[in-house]
Protein backbone atom coordinates (compact mmCIF):
# COMPACT_ATOMS: atom_id res chain seq x y z
CA UNK A 1 0.00 0.00 0.00
CA UNK A 2 1.95 2.90 -1.15
CA UNK A 3 0.46 5.55 1.24
CA UNK A 4 1.29 3.71 3.83
CA UNK A 5 4.94 2.87 2.96
CA UNK A 6 5.46 6.63 2.04
CA UNK A 7 4.04 7.15 5.50
CA UNK A 8 6.24 5.45 7.39
CA UNK A 9 9.29 6.44 5.27
CA UNK A 10 8.58 10.35 6.24
CA UNK A 11 7.05 9.97 9.80
CA UNK A 12 8.15 6.64 10.99
CA UNK A 13 11.73 6.39 12.91
CA UNK A 14 13.79 4.00 13.10
CA UNK A 15 15.11 2.39 16.06
CA UNK A 16 17.93 -0.33 17.96
CA UNK A 17 17.22 -3.43 17.64
CA UNK A 18 14.90 -3.52 14.33
CA UNK A 19 12.22 -1.38 16.18
CA UNK A 20 10.49 1.11 14.24
CA UNK A 21 8.55 3.76 15.45
CA UNK A 22 5.10 4.94 13.97
CA UNK A 23 3.62 6.21 17.12
CA UNK A 24 2.97 9.74 15.22
CA UNK A 25 0.16 8.07 13.22
CA UNK A 26 -0.56 4.57 14.09
CA UNK A 27 -0.26 3.20 17.59
CA UNK A 28 0.08 6.20 19.92
CA UNK A 29 -1.11 9.56 17.72
CA UNK A 30 -3.63 8.10 15.13
CA UNK A 31 -3.89 9.46 11.71
CA UNK A 32 -7.50 8.96 11.27
CA UNK A 33 -7.81 9.86 7.31
CA UNK A 34 -5.16 7.42 7.20
CA UNK A 35 -6.75 4.35 9.04
CA UNK A 36 -9.82 4.86 7.17
CA UNK A 37 -7.68 4.12 3.51
CA UNK A 38 -6.40 1.41 5.55
CA UNK A 39 -9.48 0.02 5.66
CA UNK A 40 -10.59 0.33 2.36
CA UNK A 41 -7.40 -1.55 1.60
CA UNK A 42 -8.21 -4.16 3.70
CA UNK A 43 -11.92 -4.67 2.46
CA UNK A 44 -10.34 -4.86 -1.07
CA UNK A 45 -8.07 -7.73 -0.15
CA UNK A 46 -10.49 -9.84 2.24
CA UNK A 47 -13.70 -9.06 -0.03
CA UNK A 48 -15.40 -11.82 1.42
CA UNK A 49 -19.25 -11.20 1.75
CA UNK A 50 -19.55 -13.66 4.76
CA UNK A 51 -17.42 -11.40 6.96
CA UNK A 52 -19.29 -10.64 10.22
CA UNK A 53 -16.47 -10.18 12.71
CA UNK A 54 -13.81 -8.60 13.25
CA UNK A 55 -10.92 -9.48 16.14
CA UNK A 56 -8.17 -7.93 17.24
CA UNK A 57 -5.97 -7.16 20.57
CA UNK A 58 -6.00 -4.38 23.19
CA UNK A 59 -4.98 -1.90 22.64
CA UNK A 60 -3.34 -0.71 19.05
CA UNK A 61 -5.26 -2.77 17.24
CA UNK A 62 -8.73 -1.35 18.31
CA UNK A 63 -8.68 2.19 16.22
CA UNK A 64 -7.47 -0.21 13.65
CA UNK A 65 -10.19 -2.65 13.62
CA UNK A 66 -13.36 -0.01 14.35
CA UNK A 67 -12.40 2.58 11.47
CA UNK A 68 -11.72 -0.73 8.98
CA UNK A 69 -15.33 -2.28 10.49
CA UNK A 70 -17.46 0.33 8.37
CA UNK A 71 -15.71 -0.93 5.16
CA UNK A 72 -17.70 -4.30 6.05
CA UNK A 73 -21.18 -3.42 6.72
CA UNK A 74 -20.14 -2.62 10.19
CA UNK A 75 -18.87 -5.71 11.33
CA UNK A 76 -18.84 -6.39 14.93
CA UNK A 77 -14.88 -5.78 16.32
CA UNK A 78 -14.40 -7.97 19.20
CA UNK A 79 -10.92 -6.78 20.82
CA UNK A 80 -9.24 -9.88 23.19
CA UNK A 81 -7.92 -9.09 26.18
CA UNK A 82 -4.41 -9.10 27.62
CA UNK A 83 -5.35 -9.23 31.15
CA UNK A 84 -8.21 -10.14 33.37
CA UNK A 85 -10.98 -7.57 33.82
CA UNK A 86 -13.55 -6.86 35.58
CA UNK A 87 -15.51 -6.46 31.92
CA UNK A 88 -15.07 -10.28 31.20
CA UNK A 89 -17.01 -12.73 33.22
CA UNK A 90 -18.94 -15.46 32.31
CA UNK A 91 -16.42 -18.40 29.96
CA UNK A 92 -13.49 -17.47 28.26
CA UNK A 93 -11.39 -18.45 25.07
CA UNK A 94 -7.42 -18.14 26.39
CA UNK A 95 -4.30 -18.76 25.03
CA UNK A 96 -0.83 -18.29 25.75
CA UNK A 97 1.04 -15.32 24.37
CA UNK A 98 4.94 -14.80 24.81
CA UNK A 99 5.80 -11.56 24.01
CA UNK A 100 9.19 -10.80 22.77
CA UNK A 101 9.61 -7.13 23.31
CA UNK A 102 8.35 -7.58 26.89
CA UNK A 103 9.78 -10.72 27.84
CA UNK A 104 6.86 -12.13 29.22
CA UNK A 105 3.88 -14.93 28.73
CA UNK A 106 0.15 -13.05 29.10
CA UNK A 107 -2.85 -14.65 27.75
CA UNK A 108 -5.23 -13.35 25.25
CA UNK A 109 -8.88 -13.99 26.17
CA UNK A 110 -11.88 -13.17 24.37
CA UNK A 111 -15.28 -14.15 26.59
CA UNK A 112 -16.93 -17.21 24.45
CA UNK A 113 -20.64 -15.57 23.80
CA UNK A 114 -18.52 -13.23 21.17
CA UNK A 115 -16.94 -15.86 19.09
CA UNK A 116 -19.50 -18.63 18.13
CA UNK A 117 -18.89 -21.63 14.92
CA UNK A 118 -21.53 -19.65 13.07
CA UNK A 119 -19.07 -16.12 12.82
CA UNK A 120 -16.63 -15.78 9.83
CA UNK A 121 -13.84 -13.71 11.35
CA UNK A 122 -11.03 -11.44 9.82
CA UNK A 123 -8.66 -10.66 12.30
CA UNK A 124 -6.50 -7.40 12.74
CA UNK A 125 -3.68 -5.88 14.17
CA UNK A 126 -0.90 -3.37 13.83
CA UNK A 127 1.98 -5.32 13.33
CA UNK A 128 3.63 -8.85 12.58
CA UNK A 129 6.54 -9.89 13.96
CA UNK A 130 7.32 -12.80 15.74
CA UNK A 131 3.09 -13.42 15.20
CA UNK A 132 2.87 -14.96 18.85
CA UNK A 133 -0.03 -12.23 19.49
CA UNK A 134 -1.84 -13.56 15.99
CA UNK A 135 -1.46 -17.17 17.03
CA UNK A 136 -3.08 -16.81 20.35
CA UNK A 137 -5.91 -15.12 18.41
CA UNK A 138 -6.02 -17.90 15.63
CA UNK A 139 -5.52 -20.28 18.35
CA UNK A 140 -9.13 -18.68 20.10
CA UNK A 141 -10.82 -19.01 17.14
CA UNK A 142 -10.00 -22.25 16.21
CA UNK A 143 -11.44 -23.26 20.07
CA UNK A 144 -14.79 -21.18 19.07
CA UNK A 145 -15.04 -23.20 15.67
CA UNK A 146 -15.64 -19.96 14.02
CA UNK A 147 -14.03 -19.94 10.73
CA UNK A 148 -11.24 -18.10 10.23
CA UNK A 149 -11.41 -15.75 6.72
CA UNK A 150 -7.62 -14.03 7.14
CA UNK A 151 -4.96 -11.79 8.86
CA UNK A 152 -4.94 -8.22 8.02
CA UNK A 153 -1.71 -6.39 9.02
CA UNK A 154 -0.97 -2.77 8.73
CA UNK A 155 3.09 -3.68 9.12
CA UNK A 156 4.57 -6.91 8.83
CA UNK A 157 8.66 -7.17 9.81
CA UNK A 158 9.79 -9.13 6.91
CA UNK A 159 12.80 -9.69 9.04
CA UNK A 160 11.28 -11.79 11.54
CA UNK A 161 9.75 -15.31 11.07
CA UNK A 162 6.06 -14.66 11.91
CA UNK A 163 4.64 -14.13 8.68
CA UNK A 164 6.24 -16.81 6.55
CA UNK A 165 5.40 -19.15 9.48
CA UNK A 166 1.68 -18.13 9.10
CA UNK A 167 1.65 -18.04 5.05
CA UNK A 168 3.35 -21.70 5.18
CA UNK A 169 0.32 -22.94 7.40
CA UNK A 170 -1.94 -21.62 4.48
CA UNK A 171 -3.03 -18.97 6.37
CA UNK A 172 -4.67 -15.83 4.13
CA UNK A 173 -2.66 -13.26 5.61
CA UNK A 174 -2.27 -9.59 4.21
CA UNK A 175 0.60 -7.18 4.80
CA UNK A 176 -0.25 -3.90 4.39
CA UNK A 177 4.08 -3.18 4.25
CA UNK A 178 6.23 -5.32 5.05
CA UNK A 179 9.61 -4.37 6.52
CA UNK A 180 12.32 -6.50 4.86
CA UNK A 181 14.91 -4.78 6.42
CA UNK A 182 16.18 -1.20 8.82
CA UNK A 183 19.84 -0.79 8.97
CA UNK A 184 21.29 2.21 10.20
CA UNK A 185 17.73 4.10 10.20
CA UNK A 186 16.75 3.12 6.54
CA UNK A 187 13.65 1.11 5.90
CA UNK A 188 13.51 -1.11 3.71
CA UNK A 189 10.22 -2.50 2.14
CA UNK A 190 8.98 -5.76 -0.31
CA UNK A 191 8.36 -4.98 -3.02
CA UNK A 192 4.83 -7.09 -3.45
CA UNK A 193 3.17 -5.59 -0.63
CA UNK B 1 -29.37 9.89 24.32
CA UNK B 2 -31.99 7.56 23.43
CA UNK B 3 -30.86 5.04 22.11
CA UNK B 4 -27.74 4.44 24.07
CA UNK B 5 -30.03 4.80 27.09
CA UNK B 6 -32.52 1.74 25.33
CA UNK B 7 -29.10 -0.38 24.55
CA UNK B 8 -28.08 -0.22 27.77
CA UNK B 9 -31.37 -1.28 29.22
CA UNK B 10 -31.39 -3.94 26.70
CA UNK B 11 -28.22 -5.03 26.33
CA UNK B 12 -26.68 -4.05 29.66
CA UNK B 13 -26.27 -6.43 32.43
CA UNK B 14 -26.13 -4.91 36.14
CA UNK B 15 -23.78 -7.13 38.80
CA UNK B 16 -22.66 -7.26 42.25
CA UNK B 17 -20.94 -3.69 43.45
CA UNK B 18 -22.80 -1.45 41.16
CA UNK B 19 -21.05 -2.86 38.04
CA UNK B 20 -22.65 -2.17 34.50
CA UNK B 21 -21.45 -4.99 32.04
CA UNK B 22 -21.96 -3.07 28.58
CA UNK B 23 -19.21 -5.90 27.36
CA UNK B 24 -21.91 -6.51 24.51
CA UNK B 25 -21.39 -3.69 22.50
CA UNK B 26 -19.33 -0.94 24.18
CA UNK B 27 -15.67 -2.21 25.61
CA UNK B 28 -15.09 -5.77 24.78
CA UNK B 29 -17.47 -6.50 21.61
CA UNK B 30 -17.84 -3.45 19.76
CA UNK B 31 -21.23 -2.41 17.92
CA UNK B 32 -19.60 0.09 15.22
CA UNK B 33 -23.16 1.56 14.25
CA UNK B 34 -24.03 2.51 17.56
CA UNK B 35 -20.41 4.11 17.86
CA UNK B 36 -21.22 6.38 14.82
CA UNK B 37 -24.46 7.72 16.56
CA UNK B 38 -22.64 7.99 19.86
CA UNK B 39 -19.89 10.12 17.45
CA UNK B 40 -22.38 12.15 16.41
CA UNK B 41 -23.80 12.93 19.28
CA UNK B 42 -20.66 14.08 20.61
CA UNK B 43 -20.02 16.26 17.85
CA UNK B 44 -23.57 18.13 18.35
CA UNK B 45 -22.38 18.20 21.85
CA UNK B 46 -19.27 20.21 21.59
CA UNK B 47 -19.54 22.00 18.03
CA UNK B 48 -16.44 24.13 18.68
CA UNK B 49 -14.57 24.04 15.01
CA UNK B 50 -10.95 24.64 17.23
CA UNK B 51 -11.11 20.92 18.31
CA UNK B 52 -8.16 19.40 16.83
CA UNK B 53 -7.79 16.48 19.00
CA UNK B 54 -9.19 13.67 20.66
CA UNK B 55 -7.97 12.39 23.79
CA UNK B 56 -8.46 9.12 25.60
CA UNK B 57 -7.85 6.42 27.31
CA UNK B 58 -6.50 2.81 26.41
CA UNK B 59 -8.08 0.53 25.87
CA UNK B 60 -11.86 0.75 25.87
CA UNK B 61 -11.44 4.48 24.68
CA UNK B 62 -9.59 4.27 21.46
CA UNK B 63 -12.52 2.50 19.82
CA UNK B 64 -14.88 5.42 20.91
CA UNK B 65 -12.52 8.25 20.15
CA UNK B 66 -11.78 6.98 16.38
CA UNK B 67 -14.61 6.55 15.35
CA UNK B 68 -15.95 9.93 16.91
CA UNK B 69 -13.04 12.35 15.78
CA UNK B 70 -14.64 11.23 12.23
CA UNK B 71 -17.31 13.69 13.00
CA UNK B 72 -14.66 16.15 14.13
CA UNK B 73 -13.10 16.53 10.38
CA UNK B 74 -10.75 13.61 11.27
CA UNK B 75 -9.45 15.33 14.14
CA UNK B 76 -6.24 13.63 15.16
CA UNK B 77 -6.44 10.53 18.30
CA UNK B 78 -4.07 10.48 21.07
CA UNK B 79 -4.73 7.77 23.50
CA UNK B 80 -2.63 7.80 26.51
CA UNK B 81 -0.99 4.36 27.67
CA UNK B 82 -0.92 3.25 30.95
CA UNK B 83 2.11 1.23 31.09
CA UNK B 84 5.54 2.10 29.83
CA UNK B 85 5.91 0.94 26.42
CA UNK B 86 8.43 0.48 24.21
CA UNK B 87 6.16 2.57 21.62
CA UNK B 88 7.00 5.39 23.66
CA UNK B 89 9.92 7.37 23.66
CA UNK B 90 11.30 10.59 24.27
CA UNK B 91 9.73 13.13 27.09
CA UNK B 92 6.52 12.00 28.47
CA UNK B 93 3.94 13.72 30.78
CA UNK B 94 2.61 11.64 33.04
CA UNK B 95 0.25 11.43 36.00
CA UNK B 96 -0.38 9.34 38.73
CA UNK B 97 -3.84 7.79 38.43
CA UNK B 98 -5.86 5.52 41.55
CA UNK B 99 -7.90 2.83 40.25
CA UNK B 100 -10.53 1.66 42.24
CA UNK B 101 -11.66 -1.47 40.00
CA UNK B 102 -8.11 -2.98 40.78
CA UNK B 103 -7.23 -1.46 43.75
CA UNK B 104 -3.89 0.09 42.76
CA UNK B 105 -2.49 2.57 41.25
CA UNK B 106 -1.18 3.52 37.70
CA UNK B 107 0.45 6.10 35.34
CA UNK B 108 -0.95 7.29 32.55
CA UNK B 109 1.44 9.00 29.65
CA UNK B 110 0.96 10.51 27.22
CA UNK B 111 4.27 11.67 24.42
CA UNK B 112 4.90 15.48 24.89
CA UNK B 113 5.67 15.62 21.30
CA UNK B 114 1.69 14.68 20.62
CA UNK B 115 -0.05 17.56 22.89
CA UNK B 116 1.12 21.13 22.23
CA UNK B 117 -0.28 24.14 23.66
CA UNK B 118 -1.69 24.93 20.31
CA UNK B 119 -4.12 22.20 20.48
CA UNK B 120 -7.58 21.93 21.17
CA UNK B 121 -8.25 19.21 22.90
CA UNK B 122 -11.47 17.24 23.79
CA UNK B 123 -11.23 14.37 26.40
CA UNK B 124 -13.32 11.26 25.56
CA UNK B 125 -13.47 7.82 27.23
CA UNK B 126 -16.27 5.02 28.03
CA UNK B 127 -17.11 5.31 31.22
CA UNK B 128 -17.03 7.57 34.20
CA UNK B 129 -17.01 6.79 38.05
CA UNK B 130 -14.67 7.92 40.65
CA UNK B 131 -13.22 10.18 37.70
CA UNK B 132 -9.59 9.25 38.66
CA UNK B 133 -8.39 8.53 34.51
CA UNK B 134 -10.08 11.65 33.34
CA UNK B 135 -8.35 13.79 35.80
CA UNK B 136 -5.21 11.93 34.95
CA UNK B 137 -5.67 13.46 31.86
CA UNK B 138 -6.84 16.48 32.61
CA UNK B 139 -3.87 16.91 34.71
CA UNK B 140 -1.68 16.12 31.22
CA UNK B 141 -3.72 18.47 29.40
CA UNK B 142 -2.61 21.05 31.94
CA UNK B 143 1.18 20.33 32.10
CA UNK B 144 0.89 20.41 27.85
CA UNK B 145 -0.47 23.81 27.61
CA UNK B 146 -3.36 22.49 25.35
CA UNK B 147 -6.89 23.86 25.90
CA UNK B 148 -9.00 21.45 27.25
CA UNK B 149 -12.70 22.25 25.37
CA UNK B 150 -14.31 19.48 27.75
CA UNK B 151 -14.79 15.60 28.39
CA UNK B 152 -17.30 13.56 26.52
CA UNK B 153 -18.22 10.60 28.32
CA UNK B 154 -20.24 7.61 26.77
CA UNK B 155 -21.84 6.20 30.39
CA UNK B 156 -21.37 8.14 33.81
CA UNK B 157 -22.28 6.60 37.26
CA UNK B 158 -24.17 9.41 38.99
CA UNK B 159 -24.09 7.83 41.92
CA UNK B 160 -20.41 8.02 41.79
CA UNK B 161 -18.51 11.45 42.51
CA UNK B 162 -16.37 11.59 39.61
CA UNK B 163 -18.82 13.84 37.59
CA UNK B 164 -20.66 16.26 40.08
CA UNK B 165 -16.66 16.89 41.01
CA UNK B 166 -15.69 18.02 37.67
CA UNK B 167 -18.76 19.70 37.10
CA UNK B 168 -18.00 21.80 40.27
CA UNK B 169 -14.94 22.74 38.99
CA UNK B 170 -16.07 23.80 35.91
CA UNK B 171 -15.33 20.92 33.29
CA UNK B 172 -17.80 21.21 30.15
CA UNK B 173 -18.22 17.48 31.19
CA UNK B 174 -21.20 15.71 28.69
CA UNK B 175 -22.18 12.06 29.53
CA UNK B 176 -24.58 10.27 27.16
CA UNK B 177 -26.30 8.55 30.05
CA UNK B 178 -25.83 8.87 33.65
CA UNK B 179 -27.35 5.74 35.54
CA UNK B 180 -28.13 7.23 38.82
CA UNK B 181 -28.62 3.66 40.42
CA UNK B 182 -28.05 -0.08 39.89
CA UNK B 183 -30.20 -1.28 42.33
CA UNK B 184 -31.91 -5.58 41.95
CA UNK B 185 -30.59 -5.70 38.46
CA UNK B 186 -32.30 -2.51 37.25
CA UNK B 187 -30.95 0.55 36.07
CA UNK B 188 -32.40 3.82 36.26
CA UNK B 189 -30.93 6.96 34.57
CA UNK B 190 -30.82 10.73 35.38
CA UNK B 191 -33.23 12.69 33.20
CA UNK B 192 -31.40 14.88 31.36
CA UNK B 193 -28.45 13.03 30.06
Amino acid sequence: MELLKERILRDGRAAEGGVLKVDSFLNHQIDISLLQEIGKEFRRRFPQPEINKILTIEASGIGIAAIAAQYFGNADVVFAKKTRSKNLDGELYTAPVRSYTRGEMFEVQVARRYLTPGDHVLVIDDFLAHGQALKGLMEIIRQSGAHLVGCGIVIEKGFQSGGRQLREQGVNLQSLAIVDSISDGVVSFREEA
